[in-house]
């Protein structure tokens, strides 16, 4: 299923995930809170995490019904949430081009956003949906939290383990994208095959789409991507395509790259063309688009235990717009 | 039961839910989380709310097994959650007398250390506990967040209704005191009525517990509470001796604390003598010591429902503790 065709069916859904959404913030007393968190929810994101809860379970055979729609919107949530509290930890401006939640708010109210959207998504979890599901997503939760603390570390001591690489995208896919997948077949009552090629779905395209992430970073069209090209490489960041060159460079190269990581922000910035040339010259960008293409491929792969339906093109169609999407 | 034997007779269980939380925090991987929520959680805490829950449970007629025990912790871990983000929040330096987790390892630490403290109690509460469980303690995070808010919006405009300083507390309490008690009940299986008193012992204790705050923020030792003095009045926060002064003192009194409100924290803080003397003069200290007392009597009114046993003794006697603590 091509981009087009795929993101003209996925629209009805997102519209009605949004609905879900609406009618549950419905809820909320304080204007300001509201404000808040609508700014954080109904900001033109493309609901990917509840619409892969969704197909998961109907792939699995389940009813897609109101309820099912309010577990899938609990992704959005934990989404949004870990954004909100992102953009504080980051001091961060901007957000998808518009002023952020922080700027406007100040962050005492925006962390506070963060943990009422993060309180709402469990409970839903645990309540709409089941124990089991709860422990998936509480699960997930805590590896992102280990992952974002591994990667602090990995940029503390210009770490160049891919082992460890890979550990911080698995923490951080875990929340982002296999735990839906997991969390629709649990919702579907499918059996534990079904469930495990779902998760194992999930898993590769989820490392697939930060593989990605990395190349846009060095590669990326800031028109579109709405971010300054070479963020991750300013901010030290051991991503694939650099901890490639570093494992490829000659050794005056490596030396040279070794050099720039310990030193400031601001000299990195200055030298990005520099790394870029390592980079390119190490085939560095090269190895990380391969290795995003191999990733969807064993993504796709897992759903073989699937009869061909739907569902099971437009999840395929998902990894296909993993690796073509330019923001 | 006085104060001496009711700490002697709860020092055994604090010691179990710290044993509880400790094996649970093992799983932690990365060594400075690990750090961080130590030192949020071991930090000398008197482990109110989960004894709460467990005497709840007792009362009810449960059993206190390690499942009490791993429920009773998520109370712990959610106050923990909140202390660290409220650092963050309030920029504060310290914590019982200590280097705040914030000083030490920074906000974006810090910030994910407490989600994954919550995450981890929404998890337990969920599979440990229930769906029902879940929900009662969603909710009242999500009262402690708007409760947060309305706060905010009473000092912004001087709001002077008692209404809303009650709802504030209300709001702040259900996370705080009145959960415990009814998440306490529900794991024992106890009818509605029950329940229902438990919720309502909580509620008024809890209640009290803050008024009880209000005063020591005027009145207290600060060698014992660890906190200045006025902070309240500083932060031109309403609370119960203000709002009772506001309403019973003459139109140039009244207008000397409005205009007071009005002003920057810096010139509040020097004329806190003039704030403590028309609330002295208006009562307000005697009114607010006598509101807390009538609280805590209602409270253990509540209890009258359940047999005399040595759980409902130790509830009966937190009441007293309550009103007679002094920090």
């Amino acid at each position: 299923m091509n981009r087009d065709e795929l993101l003209s069916r996925l629209k009805p859904e997102m519209a009605k995930i949004d609905e879900a959404m609406a009618e549950d913030l419905a809820a909320i007393v304080n204007p300001t809170l509201r404000e808040i968190i609508h700014h954080g929810i109904f900001n033109g994101g493309k609901r990917v995490r509840p619409l892969l809860t969704l197909l998961a379970a109907n792939l699995c055979g389940a009813k897609i019904d109101h309820d099912a729609y309010r577990l899938a919107m609990t992704f959005e949530y934990l989404h949004a949430a870990s954004l909100l509290h992102d953009d504080v930890i980051d001091h961060a401006e901007q957000r998808r081009g518009k002023a952020s939640a922080n700027t406007l708010w100040g962050n005492s109210n925006v962390i506070l956003a963060g943990d009422y959207l993060h309180t709402r998504a469990m409970t839903i979890a645990g309540t709409v949906g089941s124990p089991e599901i709860l422990a998936v997503i509480g699960q997930a939760t805590a590896s992102m939290v280990e992952a974002e603390f591994l990667q602090a570390k990995t940029v503390a001591e210009i770490d160049r383990s891919m082992d460890n690489y890979f550990a911080v995208l698995s923490g951080k896919t875990g929340a982002l994208i296999s735990s839906p997948c997991e969390v629709g077949a649990l919702f579907a009552g499918a059996d534990e095959k079904q469930r495990r090629a779902l998760h194992d779905y999930g898993r590769d395209l989820g490392l697939a789409f930060q593989v990605v992430d990395d190349l846009l970073d060095y590669q990326g069209d800031p028109a579109k991507t709405g971010k300054a090209v070479g963020n991750d490489f300013q901010e030290g960041k051991m991503t694939l395509p650099l901890l490639h060159a570093l494992a490829e460079a000659d050794a005056v190269d490596r030396d040279l790259l070794l050099s720039l990581l310990a030193a400031t922000p601001e000299k990195r910035q200055g030298e990005l063309a520099t790394a870029h040339a390592i980079i390119t010259a190490t085939n560095g960008f090269t190895h990380a688009r391969a290795k995003a293409e191999s990733l969807v491929e064993a993504a796709c792969a897992a759903l073989t235990v699937f009869p061909d339906n739907d569902a099971k093109k437009m999840l395929l169609g998902l990894g296909q717009y993993v690796l073509t999407r330019q923001k």
